[in-house]
């Protein structure tokens, strides 16, 4: 509890996210982890709506924020990664995150907008069963399990990897000096 | 991580439970805790609706579940509490719960469930600020805290003590032969 307290999250959305994987994060990370989490999207104060009706509002502008404000890019699922790998600021955000080193999480379908990102390419991942394809032809070595490690990369597979998801991206933030871990793969 | 593994737990529900409520605990306590879980509704395989929309299917029947199948029991909040409270065998299966001395944990408007059942008297607790006055008629000391806890029950006030809540059933059911704590109140 609270063992995140001081640290600082970007969850990155577009409309149409799936709903419990940016909820739960966001509950997971704010309010039991006690790090200070912001919902980022094209504009603060817009209400994003989830693939089941749940809703959120953005914390903070894209074009407000810096890879330098927050600790670690957590990206949910859903048709929102589609939604946004669009627009040509936010790919270069998470290009510009990915140069820092620091923990990038992603889960379902948000592996598309690191496709786009170019940034998939010799990773060992994992995402929604659809999009495997496209993760391999991407450059990425594709493996069903709940949790994926690979150098600064978390990713899972689906809301009920929610659990595995947040606890890696805790663990990445507390283990001394240690980013997720270089292992290829990270069973569970 | 899968601290609960091999605990069961029964979480209450109908319909128009508050979305969160009951969702974080169901994720929190089944996919990171790794208990497990079972939605208690009156028919299996109903659809229950939350209030904003996300849907959960109803695990296993409520007469064909005892007391006895369970670690603990959590009732989310929403509208449902109100909806279930009419229903003398809810009343009755929280009233024989209440006698085994297993954790119970009530959020948000739950705790409308335990004035029915003629258990709040006496009790420290908290619940959503629109029934402090009920639950002070029924007997109880309300707290404007994110976590009370008093005998068996751990009492929020609403989905964003959602971690809180988590934690302390988390806590209950780790601590070895300890119940929630015995003070009346337990700070946060």
């Amino acid at each position: 509890m609270e063992e995140l307290s001081g640290k600082k999250i970007c969850i990155l959305s577009g409309q149409g996210f799936e709903d419990m994987e940016l909820m739960y994060p966001l509950f997971r990370l704010r309010y039991e982890a006690c790090a200070h989490v912001q919902v980022v999207g094209m504009k603060k104060g817009d209400t994003l709506t989830g693939e089941h009706g749940m809703t959120v509002t953005v914390d903070e502008s894209l074009d407000k924020v810096r890879p330098g404000d927050f600790d670690a890019l957590v990206i949910p699922g859903g048709h929102s990664p589609d939604n946004i790998r669009i627009i040509p600021e936010i790919v270069k955000f998470v290009q510009d995150f990915a140069k820092t080193g620091k923990p990038i999480a992603a889960i379902c379908h948000a592996p598309q907008l690191l496709i786009t990102a170019k940034l998939l390419d010799g990773l060992d991942a994992t995402g929604w069963k659809s999009i495997k394809v496209d993760m391999e032809n991407a450059g990425a070595r594709y493996h069903d399990k709940p949790l994926v490690t690979s150098r600064q990369y978390i990713f899972s597979r689906n809301p009920g990897d929610c659990g595995y998801f947040c606890n890696a991206i805790i663990r990445a933030l507390t283990e001394t000096g240690e980013q997720p871990s270089a292992e290829a793969v990270r069973a569970v």
